[in-house]
């Protein structure tokens, strides 16, 4: 998962970006290795999908947060990740670390949000591993198959981009919570309810998926998601609208802070972001429709390379920005 | 993986064995839950088999463990429940928490064990998760396929019980490193390797695995490991030979600590402990000759209940003893 922890000495050490490099090259997944939402294990002429998502206490875990909340959360991760994909998730495995001094009531309520979460998402959790630690860590590992899934790197010239809904809300939250900042009740509850209880687009991503070109999960945030997206399908990625929505843009506006930043350099969104040809526009609208998914079209995809911004006739570049774990 | 973190506070709290309860009750596995060495998990007519394993710095890592063997260690866990089913492990996911301070060269160290480690028991890694926590902190998920495995609960009157090595190095290298025990050079050495290099038994188990009638890995601890058979059997487990080398009881005489404490409620071992027909012992044998393994055959199966130590003719009942996370 992605951090909030903004106070870190500043060290000349390696970041989370070089650290998975350094493993990818190790791993001998070599230069053509594309890393993709969901790890692809072939066995017996079966993709069997797999997830493994970490949550840890001390980097992901916001003041307020309840350990029902903590424990559903875990789970989100990994089901915004088949949502994006189309998949299925069929069964998790919790590995979990708790320091002592846990009561019975405190593991009972991460027991109730695991449980709930499981039915929540129709995911059956088949075992784990409990262990003692310094801090609450929990890594859900999630299953299900398929035969093929959408790529990160599938994207046409003259696609249409879409994600599954408003960013900025998290990002919003997290500095409403961090730096205790006053503004409407009705906005901080939203911005809250972003942040606590994230409801990744399943049933969207489950119907809609098979039309598009390509797709993935945002929680890393927006301009990462875009940026790696373009890369992978060697492809221009232009952004004619800002996918948030009023309150968002007037909190911005209160505050004095960027809304480019709140939009695209947050994360935590649990949107997917998709790139979709014109043909199968309208009826993964449609799908869109019925779900109550609010679907917002943010651009075209066309040749060239980058993300750009085409606001006011003016185009700039959108370099990645947002959060990368153990950068100094 | 288990502890040896023996200084906790003394709490009310509950601990690993009523968590994991509370957890299956609350995930409705219902009251016929067993518990196995690997997850079952059944997709499309196939038996995708999975094991998480987590690591925990604080409570696992001992002084003196370089983070090479740690790297190793993570996944050894997972090899050696896989080794005791009979099921070649494919696959890897590792999910990593890691503290602020890094420095490249730990991070090449901890690369470099999981890339050997890979390369050791021919399992394929193939992501992860990269995360900021306050200690380390290993997830390792790995992943297999079989059509049957041998179960823990199949043992047959008769059947001849043995284990794929000894024990009570670990539990001796254990009072070693952290009691700075002073014994000779050449029995050190073998405990430390068993503590900071243990190997699983992994090709005896994908040859042998099949004339088990039941089998169990035993690094929770032997006599965890024959309690748990020996109930979910429904037999009663005789065993008359106390599977440990010349070596080990010269230690536990010399130290005066008991021998059956460090043989049955050590753990960390990595042998697998299973059950044989008669009629199959010959066969296993031999594989065990071929492959180098120290082969015990350490008591029979009888109707009943318990496991008993039928030593000096006289029986007594060996009960569950060892560690157990977050016990105050």
């Amino acid at each position: 998962m992605r951090s909030h922890n903004w106070s870190q000495k500043a060290m000349k050490k390696p970041d989370e970006l070089e650290i998975i490099k350094i493993f990818q090259h190790r791993f001998g997944h070599g230069t053509k290795f594309v890393p993709e939402d969901l790890e692809i294990l072939s066995m017996a002429n079966q993709n069997f999908l797999a997830k493994s998502d970490m949550l840890v206490q001390s980097t992901d875990v916001l003041p307020g947060m309840t350990l029902h909340q903590i424990a559903r959360k875990s789970l989100v991760s990994c089901v915004s990740d088949f949502a994006c994909k189309g998949v299925k998730p069929r069964y998790a495995i919790i590995s979990l670390a708790i320091p002592s001094g846990f009561t019975r009531k405190m593991v009972n309520e991460l027991a109730d949000g695991f449980a709930k979460a499981s039915k929540e998402f129709d995911v059956k959790i088949v075992g784990g591993d409990v262990n003692q630690g310094k801090e609450i860590v929990i890594d859900v590992s999630m299953f299900g198959i398929g035969d093929e899934i959408v790529r990160r790197g599938g994207a046409r010239k003259g696609d249409i981009i879409v994600t599954s809904g408003p960013f900025g809300y998290p990002s919003s939250g997290l500095k409403i919570i961090l730096g205790k900042l006053k503004t409407s009740e009705k906005f901080v509850k939203k911005c809250k309810k972003s942040v606590y209880l994230p409801t990744p687009r399943l049933e969207f991503g489950l119907k809609a998926a098979r039309y598009f070109t390509s797709s993935m999960d945002s929680s890393d945030g927006l301009s990462i998601t875009l940026n790696d997206m373009s890369k992978i399908s060697k492809k221009r990625f232009v952004i004619t609208r800002i996918p948030t929505e009023k309150d968002v843009k007037a909190f911005a506006e209160e505050k004095g802070v960027s809304l480019t930043d709140l939009v695209f350099c947050g994360g935590e969104e649990y949107e997917m972001v998709a790139t979709i040809p014109k043909e199968n526009l309208s009826l993964v609208k449609k799908i869109a429709k019925r779900l109550g998914i609010p679907l917002f079209e943010i651009g075209y995809v066309s040749s060239g390379e980058d993300v750009v911004l085409a606001n006011n006739k003016r185009n700039t570049i959108l370099e990645r920005c947002g959060w990368v774990h153990l950068r100094s």
